[in-house]
């Protein structure tokens, strides 16, 4: 590498880095934010499990409710046990599995949930709300939609919540403000003959 | 919703339990993963940063070492805090930002980090390892891939390696066993003036 070479590279990060200051400048709105993770690939509920123990890292009360069991399982429950105070989860999925085979009890546990995310929601005390997996609810019609979505929008103006799930439906990514999606490339369950590993999947 | 529309969703179900139930009885290899987050969403670093900590419930050691100062910020690092004996975290990317203007230094702290990297991906007393944003160094050819990618291959059998940042090189996605890419669907930075906050940014 000449010299040249590197007073080029670093002209044009010094322009880069001037051009994204300005940018900056001008987002000056503090609000509590609608987050979505779906898509089919891996990581929706880990970047929000992810985000609720970087929240309690700034001080905030956090509640995590799973509406499927499974998705959040025992290495994160033992990492909430360490934040009793900060961190409320519920695994109120214990009705709705992926292998559920009874649509009225699915339905019931989906209610159970959601009115758990309701009072959460509507208590201004907790600063992140999780709503782990409620997308599956939502493909299955197990809670009315334009329900979900006037608590979603009516939260505090400081809430943030995070919603996860593949297949979100469209209207809750209108109403969203950021909107992830995770993208499969590959699956060592699909491609070798790999297990599921703790730490890694669950 | 009638009686018979039930019965037919639970036999659905019960069939696709079943399936998948054959299909996991197939899948018996236990090793550790090379995992790669990338793309130009957001979740990256978030979803490792999940994976570190829900390790730690599973009673693993874990090193995470950032390649470049500011994708884990202080929502991470107090958490870290807590975990003093299961998380050893360092922050090499001192400098190596986002704003770099000197090439040569970012060379040499992207040589910092690595050998940081490769002590820990070493020791199998670290169940996991989190390179993050190391996508970033190897992008600008701050490291040799050659280099990179023997080491991350030659890690020990059980040991989870995961990789992060945007534009991971070809090779490194032939290399992994799980790749996950985090696509930008909506964004209130782009599109909004909001600002980054505590908690959902840092």
């Amino acid at each position: 590498m000449t010299k040249g070479t590197d007073e080029q590279h670093n002209e044009k990060m010094r322009k880069r880095k001037a051009a994204q200051d300005r940018i900056v400048a001008t987002k000056t709105v503090e609000k509590g934010l609608l987050i979505v993770h779906t898509g089919a690939g891996k990581g929706k509920s880990t970047a929000a499990f992810g985000m609720a123990v970087r929240a309690v890292g700034h001080g905030m009360k956090v509640g995590v409710i799973q509406f499927v069991k499974g998705a959040m399982t025992t290495g994160e429950k033992a990492v909430f046990d360490r934040f009793p105070d900060e961190i409320e989860f519920r695994a109120m999925g214990d009705g709705f599995t992926w292998d559920t085979q009874n649509r009225a009890a699915d339905m019931a546990s989906a209610r159970r949930a959601w009115d758990e995310v309701k009072r959460m929601i509507g208590d201004p005390s907790y600063q992140m709300v999780v709503a782990d997996e409620l997308n599956i609810v939502l493909r299955y019609d197990y809670l009315p939609l334009d329900e979900v979505l006037d608590v979603l929008r009516g939260r505090p103006e400081m809430t943030h919540v995070v919603v996860t799930g593949r297949n979100a439906p469209d209207p809750l990514i209108e109403a969203a403000d950021l909107v992830t999606e995770m993208t499969l490339v590959k699956h060592p369950f699909r491609d070798q003959g790999v297990k599921a590993q703790a730490g890694v999947e669950f």
